[in-house]
């Protein structure tokens, strides 16, 4: 006898595929399903549809629009065309936008140069970086990767590409994050804080 | 502006619905689910229609079953109908399964007593269980709800109301899990496990 009834497993194996999810939390997930009413459950399934269905990539800076056009950033025209912040996904947007001062551009990278993954300068949306870079209007790209090694390393490669168009390439600072204690930071974030270091100016 | 286009806002309202699911988590899961193809995320969404809609509650047990009849447990011929083993949610039947040397039966309470959260005698499958015990095959009633004030206080409030059958009511044994370290145990379960302390027969 299988350990679920069939409707159950089935739900439980959908679950697993969540970034982190294992066994247990997918059992967990399943059992919550079931107790929402049948109208509650059509919804959830109406919304991952919808989710793919409704969302579209932005041909512009390669994240996500809730139409088959430029995204609301990028059809903003309030925000600064010359400057662009670089992320690696759609999501990474998001997370920038919460510094309310931003109000440049973004583009999406898609990931980040990993030769051990097999992720080439042709799977991400460089090229469409360079085009907008081209197009002459930007004055600044700040690389937002994350402080990996395939984040360091895509930055520098950015940079070296982008030079030749004169517009100044930037990365975020890397640090003690701010309200964090220097006892519990790690060696590399203490030695990038190092580093970064800033001069008083008495 | 909203921080995510509205098919993704919605997508992470419905994933904030799963237990323990926080804003992050539910950030994570919908961009997940934008990375799978159209066909997998309908192959989600069905899942979660399908589980409301192919799973219905055993007339016997309380418990699930997969048709709108007895489960395949309480169905089972070969499952002793003289021992039913009764826990809190169906998600503890098949938690108890794998248990492989139990060949009872099964009754599903739907939660513990538990006046501060409203739920009265009405509110459990126990007139259910009365029942069963009231046919008169029932020999041991092994009440499984969790070492909890509220599942000891149900455990005791159904040895109780169950005495008048003559059918012999137990609860499982707590103490220190096994491979587990008597250091590590909190006071409580080291004094389930003084008290439900074996002799050996020397």
């Amino acid at each position: 006898m299988a350990e679920y009834i069939a409707p159950i497993g089935r739900l439980i194996e959908e679950f697993r595929r969540l970034p982190g999810v294992g066994k247990k939390t997918a059992v967990r997930y399943a059992f919550a399903m079931l107790n929402l009413s049948q109208e509650e459950a059509a919804g959830f399934a109406d919304a991952v549809i919808g989710a793919k269905r409704d969302v579209f990539t932005c041909p512009e800076c390669c994240g996500l629009s809730s139409a088959a056009e430029k995204c609301d950033i990028c059809a903003n025209e309030s925000r600064d065309p010359s400057v662009i912040c670089v992320v690696e996904s759609a999501k990474d947007v998001m997370v920038m936008e919460k510094v309310r001062g931003y109000k440049g551009k973004y583009h999406v990278l898609g990931g980040v140069l990993s030769p051990i993954d097999n992720v080439t300068v042709d799977d991400l949306n460089i090229a469409e970086l360079i085009r907008r870079v081209e197009s002459g209007e930007v004055r600044e790209v700040i690389v937002a990767t994350n402080p990996t090694p395939s984040g360091d390393a895509t930055a520098a490669y950015l940079a070296r590409i982008l030079e030749p168009y004169g517009t100044e390439v930037s990365r975020l600072a890397y640090g003690i994050p701010v309200g964090g204690d220097i006892e519990y930071a790690d060696e590399v974030t203490l030695m990038r804080a190092m580093e970064g270091r800033k001069y008083f100016n008495v």
